[in-house]
């Protein structure tokens, strides 16, 4: 596969392919045309088409998608062939419901430690991880390969963090804490601002009801 | 204020300058220029501009912004000072991580309700919300003049649910579910789709470790 450039837009795309083909995959369902899957994902068969053929096009059109075929070939551009181990910071009931999705396995991260500064839910069992102490911490992440830290603890014990755990290896931050992370260059972060999305539904929920007046 | 359309793109990044808005206010200050705001969030000081021009500019550039009303008034285009009834259905540790965010009353969305086919959930105490069965679902929704169902529940029971809450009156969705779900038109659907961002991440990981090699 070559590695030009491909557009965020076009990556943020792709997530959604899998989801779809996913779905036909547990149906049974062995070939696709980008007409049927235009129907189902509603998005125009041309969009589909120029996206897929940023990676080459994935096979004849005419013909149709193979499914599990264009399934294994997004995932592996989406790099889920590849295992990442990753820790959760922060014990709570974010962070538990996060380590207890599965679906992570599946997608190549491999769970392996959660913290919390709370000495009430050290101890604690997560899917057969238990919650360790702060302290523990550097260690653990130089010790055990740690690629990814998923964070769901508040926004200043969040940006405090950052700093340890970048010196100690992890290159990526998958950040659900509701502040922007200052991070060195190479350093990927991921935000999930949870709040932001709320107020989108809460400008458009506004937006519909003032139109209806 | 007129009503003029406003771009998605646009309204994305309000909730963003409201985070900072909020922050700054909490620290005391008072007045902030484009060109400190743009320092700050990382942005153009001539993005600012721009978005802010969208609804009027907010007050003289030379002199800068005055925080407070800059805040005030970002909160009100999201419709923040509006009040909305939501009920959780889902009370797993991502409903309660959900159901425990006190932030959400901030934005004046107002925790009614949660609910669960789980018997052993079932009249669990989530912030001072019983937790109740799914039977109840429909008359609770009808009375209690209920906008927004958030959904945090496996992807099939979102599906089967999404014809019942429309039905009696929910105007919103705050999906958690991993599906993309069909909605009658003038229904708003907001979705958070963990696991796009989770191989949003992977992409990006795995591209970069390939550019190191």
């Amino acid at each position: 596969m070559e590695t030009k450039e491909i557009s965020q837009a076009v990556i943020g795309r792709l997530p959604r392919y899998l989801r779809y083909l996913g779905d036909l995959k547990d149906e049974g369902v062995e070939r696709i045309s980008s007409q049927e899957l235009s129907e189902l994902m509603k998005v125009t068969a041309s969009q589909i088409r120029q996206d897929f053929n940023n990676f080459g096009g994935f096979g004849q059109q005419g013909y149709g998608y193979n499914v599990e075929y264009l399934y294994q070939e997004i995932g592996k551009i989406l790099g889920l062939d590849q295992k990442h181990n990753f820790i959760i910071i922060g014990a709570g009931n974010l962070g538990r419901a996060l380590g207890n999705y599965l679906n992570f396995e599946r997608r190549g991260f491999i769970f392996k430690g959660m913290f919390d500064k709370n000495p009430d839910l050290v101890g604690e069992d997560v899917r057969g991880i238990k919650v360790m102490p702060m302290e523990e911490l550097e260690h653990f992440v130089r010790e055990n390969d740690i690629d990814i830290a998923v964070l769901t603890i508040p926004k200043n014990s969040a940006v405090n963090i950052v700093d340890v755990l970048v010196d100690n290896g992890i290159q990526a931050i998958w950040n659900f804490a509701h502040v922007d992370l200052n991070v060195p260059e190479g350093i990927l972060v991921e935000n999930v601002h949870l709040s932001d999305s709320l107020m989108k539904l809460s400008y458009n929920i506004n937006r519909m009801s003032q139109g209806k007046k």
